[in-house]
């Protein structure tokens, strides 16, 4: 039997090409090896974003939209929404019990975030719990696998000592005690050369952005800031420009040519950038069009992912009432 | 329609004769006046005892033959278990994003349980986050009122102002914004002279006690501990075998004349304590034989229980639909 997957995103906003590269071409790849399950964290995203349920709803297309467009086959991934399956708020509640207030305090991830959001002295319960309702997603499905970067091990930890105390206060094996799966995933700058790419920071290349657009952004990707004439020799290690070409252009003889001429001072700025985009278009070009498609039939997209929706709370039901059975709560 | 009542306790031991003082004597007769729920708050219960499921799910039974035993009528009191009702557990989530850490945090029943419990350093999240899952309670059956001392209007003050957020976020009314009902309740100290009565504290007399086991502690209840003869005057004033006189003889001519007797130094203890267990046997006595009977139907009763869930589940469900309505996060 394939080893089970769970993977999701927060629907805040449409998907860009950093996560195209960190997670999305991944997927599409593991979708085929694995029994993928992939989440519409819908419930996640309220909790820092209960005051605009509408932005949440309107996401959620997107987000479907975006998973069709760049590959994901609903024929063979599960994908489904997590308000959809209530198990997993039962799951937290018990493994509530075995996590520690002090620990959460602790938890980098959180202590980041909230110093992120100005939520200090205002945190909501909601976005505070969130890293063991995170367990409790990936013990609804009963997930072998969770594909993360290597900044987000710990988190896949936590919720592997969760499960195994659980397991051993009863004497069970009721909750799977999933591993972190590192991938290929890479981190992509945003245009500006922030590490980060984000709405927030506005320097994202979207998946639904036309080809005015895309040629647009990347005419202001930043470059190297020391070089002013097409004549002054520049740096590529580091350069986001450089950064891009390694990441989209296919063609590792021109990108070494451009890099060549970059570094002697006999290219410039408009060339690069040129080339770029032609690469960089005959990747997103097509992901384009399967989103025109997909924003076609975004109905029939969410029905699909309801469907799903059954399947999953089978399985999530199982896990609860073997988590009840062994706590000595269940009654029916 | 009758105005909802929402009240219950935690299985974690039988009950004793200051719940009766406390609450159950006057949830017998709220039962005639509302509609009153009454909830067996297992899984608040395994917050602090998750290590020990078998004396939470043996208390349950111990619950509801105690309740039975006091005149709690089945066929009028909707008795229901919380873990038979997940929509609890989502309802939960939701109104977690209303609640802060900080006001957690700040919240001083928690703060003295915490202390009490020894939790400071180390306490489960599933324990702290219970005045938050208790609003969920409320919530969950669209309590008008919740009968409470008045030590915990606070409690009942900030699940009113949870459910007062989250319809005002969302312009709705989803959620009732129950108040206290403060009752006819009162405290009754331990055999010990201490505050509270309670297990761990080893002073409680319990509806279960046999006549003789409830002979025994009468006797062994606190006096004035400055009279050392009988034929010294003594105090009647906070002195425990008068406040449980005061509770449970009716004859009160002849609570009258054993206080006086008692301040002038013409009593000696025995007569004051035999004529104490008299008294507390006329009430407790019939509560002795219901429980017998009780605990030959102890099946039967969880069997009524259970079935009962169904209806709460019914009406949480309700609240979870529109609560999702109002989020913008309902699909089926």
């Amino acid at each position: 039997m394939k080893k089970r997957i769970l993977t999701g995103d927060r629907p805040t906003g449409k998907m860009h090409i950093g996560h195209l590269i960190g997670s999305l071409r991944n997927r599409v790849k593991l979708q085929y090896e694995y029994d993928q399950f992939v989440m519409v964290a819908n419930v996640q995203a309220l909790t820092d974003n209960f005051h605009n349920p509408e932005k949440v709803k309107e996401s959620i297309g997107d987000l479907l939209c975006d998973y069709y467009a760049v590959g994901i086959d609903y024929d063979v991934t599960t994908v489904f929404i997590q308000s959809e399956v209530p198990q997993i708020h039962e799951i937290f509640i018990y493994l509530a019990n075995f996590a520690t207030v002090q620990q959460l305090s602790h938890n980098p991830t959180i202590k980041t975030e909230l110093a992120q959001k100005g939520f200090e002295k205002s945190t909501p319960l909601g976005f505070y719990i969130y890293p063991i309702h995170q367990a409790a997603d990936i013990c609804c499905v009963k997930a072998d696998l969770v594909p993360v970067g290597r900044d987000q091990a710990p988190m896949v930890e936590d919720c592997r000592e969760l499960a195994r105390k659980f397991n051993q206060t009863y004497g069970v094996s009721v909750l799977h005690e999933a591993q972190a799966l590192f991938g290929a995933s890479r981190n992509l700058p945003g245009i500006d050369g922030n590490a980060k790419m984000g709405k927030s920071l506005n320097n994202a290349i979207y998946l639904a952005d036309t080809t005015e657009e895309l040629r647009k952004k990347v005419f202001m990707i930043k470059t190297d800031p020391n070089r002013i004439r097409a004549t002054d020799p520049g740096t590529v290690e580091g350069n986001t420009i450089f950064i891009y070409h390694d990441t989209f252009n296919e063609n590792t003889a021109e990108v070494e040519d451009l890099k060549e001429r970059y570094r002697r001072g006999t290219i410039g700025d408009v060339e690069v950038k040129q080339k770029l985009y032609d690469a960089m278009e005959r990747q997103l070009g097509p992901i384009r069009e399967r989103r025109r498609e997909a924003e076609g039939k975004k109905a029939e997209l969410l029905e699909r992912v309801i469907e799903n929706n059954n399947r999953v709370r089978a399985i999530a039901q199982e896990v609860v009432d073997q988590m009840k059975d062994a706590m000595k709560i269940r009654f029916s």
